[in-house]
């Protein structure tokens, strides 16, 4: 019973989906509720407010990167659902467990705000990007191995999904491994390679239309 | 009027997706929230951090149970409400009813991960989930009763429903009652039990198309 | 060009419910967030944790009604947005008063749990109640005026809808007017209102297939 | 390979707009958790409680415009969403952006609330209007240079999207000029352009009908 069964599954694919929006939005607005306001009691002229409001750069900063991590894998997982076909028990499974690594994103990134010259925080929070990096690419090698995309997919498409997650996971693995130098380096150099895939620049238009919008 | 019925009652269980949905997103997410960061003021070396860090890894086990739980209880609904033709008031405040339940949720885990040597928790914890399972069947009950179910569900997804709903309940009661030999081996019991709904050895793939995927 | 204009008015809808949706979900979720632990340093048995957990039995009761209150405003809205056509700029701002309404619930509910023996509390719940009534009943008076309710909607459910919202408000007023003989009164009134519209004995089951599943 | 291309699209659209609904739900609840209850210490008789509350009435009408904000920016974004036919990588990332500075919202309101008689907290909040208006722009800018834009909208409704984003932000850009004369100014001079956005007299009914919603 082909119908039926189609209808169940894409029907998962869909709750899926809304759950992952959920946990993504809550993720992403919640990062910032920990932005402390100036104290009122230490605030006396405009000065000092300004002065307060400049203390939370750094902050800001760290808050940025991690809504950025954020929106890459929302987008990452977004692109791959786009493609599948239908939905089984094993491949939400996949999907609950990279949801569970991205609700500890907000951990991973007060530590790295608070912890920043430490190795420790980084390489925590680098573990909290391979994390849900390795469960994509499981995902993808999952649908591939079980016949779950959908058959229009173009063969290109099908391997620049993977190449993607593994490209990214090595320059965030190098990006660790700059930790050996100091935390600091480590920061920027994830940094930099997030700011590259949500804003920098890309292939000519013509051929990106039938790229993956990862 | 089938036509305009048909429409709202099923716009109705999109409607009660999306609430569950958000529900859910936010109960997983607002878990991992409580996972303290180590007081910056006790942290003077990476090893302190570290150590620091390892003193979250009961915590981190005990939320990874609560997630475990939402997500098998999520996976539950929505195979439910994926063979359900329509809804009515009753059924909707049922639903509402089992969301009440899963909202209880991240109290009834932070309790278990700060009282977990007691047996007050562990049952309190325990009832949290006999709770939700008892109106995912009562739902499946009103539902066979009142005609509610798709029509081209098969009856031995109508039975296993139920069954597997029953199943786990009485595992879930076992291992409550195994808090009179002490509360860890309840933990340790239920948390095996999620583990092997989550990810454990299933029937040959062939098998499992027919299967709802619970 | 109604075609254009349709699509867009419905998919306005469908926005309109999935904010209220992510609304509702998190002031249901957030309620139960306030449900604070036994302290740790003050539970040293089995019997402390008890007494510590029967403590909270009012402040759960007091959630169990915000929870009410919501899953009732829920249903009202939904049931409208069921039959309503399309939308525009003003219904929408409509349905955003509403739902800023809602998101007052969880501090009103905050308010009468903490001071449920005074009438203040019970007025200002009470008047949390009053709003999004009135907004409801402004919302389904407006799209009547304007043409926007769906052509199939049978006469009897839009005169259902309106007087549905009008007894509710009577009953919840009269639990009002009870504080003057104590707040508890109002309190345990309007609870019973509530359970009523949630649970309570209704018409035989062939009658209500037609109506409104409020 | 246009049939695929345009339902990967549109796919991408509806998470857009899922994810930015769950952003938005949550930024506008958010925003009332930090009414405080009046302290429980505090209180011993009605005219406390009564004093108490009146007491926040200046917080409340903060949220209120905070709330205010958060509408007239989720009616805006919905309106563009509505007239767009697909959307690729960069349109995603310009509403990642955009979503970013809506979380931000709370923040903003919550230091406006507790600094309304400094300008630096009017200008902070300023700019988090700002923020967001330019991003909506910049969307509206790329979808029409790149044709993404449903080809059945009507040419006065893209010139109309542009206008009123660029009037509302030159409007409140007179707001945050006007704190050369007192911070309170501002603040009273947005509100009343926001209320205006949200409720004010508006174009005769038959006009409006092809005018987008915004």
């Amino acid at each position: 019973m082909p119908t039926l069964y189609n209808r169940i599954a894409n029907q998962n694919l869909d709750r899926l989906s809304a759950l992952s929006d959920g946990v993504f939005a809550f993720a992403m607005t919640v990062l910032v509720l920990d932005l402390a306001l100036p104290a009122a009691g230490a605030v006396h002229s405009e000065h000092d407010l300004w002065r307060g409001l400049a203390k939370l750069a750094p902050n800001l900063l760290m808050y940025l990167t991690g809504f950025l991590t954020l929106g890459i894998f929302w987008n990452g997982q977004q692109t791959q659902l786009n493609y599948i076909e239908r939905s089984d028990r094993d491949l939400t499974w996949i999907h609950l467990a990279f949801l569970f690594t991205i609700t500890l994103m907000p951990f991973s990134t007060k530590l790295l705000a608070l912890f920043f010259h430490y190795r420790a925080a980084v390489l925590v929070y680098w573990f909290n990007i391979l994390l849900p990096g390795v469960l994509l690419y499981t995902s993808w090698k999952y649908v591939s191995r079980h016949d779950m995309i959908r058959a229009e997919t173009p063969p290109e498409i099908r391997a620049a999904i993977c190449r993607r997650v593994f490209i990214a996971q090595i320059l965030y693995a190098v990006g660790a491994a700059l930790c050996v130098f100091g935390s600091l380096w480590s920061v920027a150099f994830i940094f930099a390679v997030q700011l590259n895939y949500a804003a920098a620049p890309r292939l000519p238009r013509r051929k990106r239309a039938d790229a993956p919008a990862v």
